[in-house]
């Protein structure tokens, strides 16, 4: 295929992509010989865990985050495929990797004051990981108030304040608002902020977790756009913890359709117009603003907010 | 279309069924031709109040039970599709259209001792309406029980308890053995047992609420056979209030790609054979397991528990 | 007895007064010879409702707010005795004595941007009562920013937005600075903190509610003394709502000995200076920093957020 | 002091007998020149973890189950008394010692099919252990019954079902009720039952584990007296395990005037005299029905739900 062409498509990618959070998805989406798109470096390393993947995608230069719809920074995915049917051993595992990626984003993580902000709504199981995670951490930050920087020294605790900021729907207020507020308020050096995220693939759900040192756009993945939480907005560096919890129903249709037709024998160019008709129909339709989940989502959002703030308890007193 | 094509595709219908609990859909899915089923009577009736409807199913004999792939009885469904931008006094008239129909299904409700069976996972939001309806009951049993016939009598109220049984993965146990056994010990005269359903029309999650003297299937709609919940099995007769909250995912699927085909000007031949495949393909794939739910869950779930628990207290009290 | 005694015991009183956050129960602990104090003002009036009372303590200067322990302002004290035990109707009533006392406070509330400050632990039920408020109001702030100052006037809204703040436990933050954070970028005009609060008399647990211009110390009833919220504090008016859900232990173990002890006959000599080492003994002994509370306090504290969180819908929409 | 005396104290004792769960409690009431009651034997032990102290109290006979007023049987006290600042490895140490004792009590656990009952309210937190940990149990019945004997021997499984029978005021059913039907549907060969007692000292509260072969009265430590729970009643062994996560109010008042009374050099004759009209006053006055309990008391039965919790998978799986 000429350059020409495959610039084209990347465009429609864009136009059209299904929707989804996960940086390495959208890299995943682009044709295979625009693997070398500069300014998007992509790694994959296994873990040090057998049945543990971690990809790296980087995010170099301005070029590189148009092609990507998402900016300029380092996004780590960490894939546990055997998570559903994994013992102890492979969770506490799968702790320690999120917890080592996270050390490496963040090298003195355990000298900085840290917020830690929940975001998502607890009432609604698929969009409840962030309050979850916050309601198993570990806050420091008021005995350290009270019993001072020895105490602190002594039992090598990082300086740890956490919040679950609601939803638009139950505040009256976003995300943003609030955590701007709290940040001028209590200084924190540096922001982790834990979000459900959508996916494309349906495997990805619950057993993904993706690190980012460019911060988070909350509600993106299902469609509500609310303004960023990023250094630049927040006044202090942001790393996002984000796991896929739901895929949008759209996504899914279009997807399993694209499947269906590159299954029948039509011809590329048929398939391209089908495809661009059946996306536009599946975004504005009746599928717009559902999202798809598993049956079992309690078991799964609660396992890996269990997973995910054991990470964060690690990184914050070892 | 001849009989014999309508038959076959009628059996075509009943194996490749989009999954929906509601006899109304099931009904609104056979061809045109096929309205006089024999054994099947479908009314459809304006509510008392204005932007509700209310329909009603009876299945009078086995063939019709065959046909539906349900049993004998009796099913109404009650649409409030103005729900979800409705104020308080249609979600008043909503409850009361419901205890009104119960009132009509089970005439001397107040003299009998009931009791109210929550089924489905109070931590999985869009399973959780059985066990929020009973959070929310009037429940007398143990007050009748302890101050007499005449404090019964006097206020007026019926003879009630309720219970949310959990779901198996929780208890270990089938909601039918955790019924059958309370029933044993207690012998209430009438089971009332609330679930959440499958719909096909997204348009009806939360928003159609489905009564039946049939008794129930626990988890049917969302592919769990358990052991069904009705008269013959539990000894008292079961009414089933039931309502959508979720739409399986390859029903999604495949409903909106027989819309994207019917559009394309394929021949109904060519669209048949399309769906066959896409139907399998759904089912068995990806999607599989999968249920789709709206963002708003939480608010849709509160508040059509409220207005259920409110028509069951209505009954109760008044 | 002569000016010098009473002086006295007030003195002693302020020392070893048994722990409550309602004004009147600090006022009703004086001597009858102290109703004259100068800058303390009570009145008591029945509300419309037959079994609801109104109180109004007005701290007048300086030496009233030493006397009572107590910034000046004015203190409104609903007392609903029949709650326990009380219909649909008393209830209802109730509510809208609340929300009469609240326009009175506050006369052109539904002019203002309100931020309404949930406080207290959602997982201890005694001291839930701030955060289930929060979750039963109608937060209005969002769509008055999307759907404009005509939306606002078309429907009468008042502009609203809530958080629940959690406790320090959870957060690792003092109430204080989340809400200061939280007030400074949404600049509200009004803010109105709901709290539990503790009582003395145990039969005003969960049947009272104290609303007062004063703003509120979170956690001072029982003994966590963390930075007042108020506007000096703020930069806006604090209303505050407080309900008694539980009784400092050893208030109740103080006060039941003094009932003892005045009922066998000792001197009022002998009885002070029992009392004196009495009330030592429990402030710094086992039952320090324990609370007393019925055992249907989740029921009662239900009910009383219920009541609350219609005022305040009341007081916003009407 | 003679026989007669010691007797006559006994049945006083009996009659005004602080409320309390706990059979170690109820034998340290006794006078130290009844330590040798024929039928009640009391050892102390150390458990096998420092700061860990284990205590057998076993009524043997009829006499002695009259004297305690406790059925015959085993009653096993942990107390952990550093727990509330312990860390990790000493809350290991306590699962492990709970389950040693568990163990010992039914040597052949793991073989039997078992049923968990978590006894109390969810929405009381005071009252929420058994609901809490029936929520971590690692529930099995339903997979052997899907996979078969096989599978139970080759994971090592006992055939575990859990079930929260909820309380009076929200089914209208007895705990008991629930519970017999249940386990004539689903015979189990082991009840284990898990409630919130009351205990006399406040330092026992959320720090002390009892475990007993003689069932439970539900309720019976805050005055609920409902039918017991116990093999003659239900048909099968039930192992209770109970934790006191409240001291009764009217215990503390006569307890705190107790210690006062001895320290003011009163004669016994006049103490004795007195503490029989204050526990006469306590228990009939207004500290009646009320229950005291701390302010933490979220962390508190959330840390020792956890430490049940994993007691009991250890002994179901291990």
């Amino acid at each position: 295929m000429e350059r020409g062409k495959a610039e084209g498509k990347r465009r429609q990618n864009a136009e059209y992509s299904p929707r989804t959070d996960l940086a390495l998805e959208i890299r995943e989406s682009f044709e295979e010989d625009d693997v070398e798109i500069r300014g998007v470096v992509l790694e994959r390393n296994p873990g040090i865990t057998e049945g543990i993947e971690i990809s790296r995608v980087v995010i170099r230069d301005e070029r590189g985050a148009a092609a990507m719809g998402k900016p300029i920074g380092t996004y780590i995915t960490i894939e546990a495929p055997k998570l559903k049917s994994a013992g102890e051993e492979y969770k506490e595992q799968l702790s320690k990797e999120i917890a080592g990626q996270l050390r490496e984003m963040c090298r003195d993580l355990r000298q900085k004051r840290i917020l830690v902000a929940g975001l998502g709504n607890r009432d609604a199981t698929p969009d409840a990981l962030g309050p979850m995670v916050v309601d198993q951490l570990f806050v420091t930050r008021h005995l350290i108030r009270e019993f001072g920087k020895d105490f602190k020294e002594k039992h090598g605790l990082a300086d740890v304040s956490a919040v679950a900021v609601g939803v638009m729907g139950q505040t009256g207020m976003e995300s943003f608002e609030i955590l701007k507020g709290i940040i001028r308020e209590t200084k924190p050096e540096l922001i982790i902020a834990v979000d459900a995220l959508a996916a494309r693939n349906v495997e990805r759900m619950n057993a993904t977790v993706q690190l980012t040192d460019t911060g988070i756009n909350p509600g993106a993945g299902i469609g509500n756009n609310r303004k960023a939480l990023n250094e630049e907005s927040l006044g202090a560096p942001v790393i996002a913890i984000g796991v896929p919890t739901v895929v949008d129903a759209a996504t899914i249709v279009s997807d399993s359709m694209e499947r269906f037709l590159n299954a029948q024998g039509f011809s590329e160019e048929e398939n391209q117009q089908f495809l661009f008709e059946i996306r536009e129909s599946a975004r504005s339709g009746e599928t717009g603003g559902l999202f798809v989940t598993p049956k079992n989502i309690d078991e799964a959002v609660k396992q890996i907010s269990i997973i995910i703030s054991e990470a964060l308890n690690m990184c914050f007193t070892e």
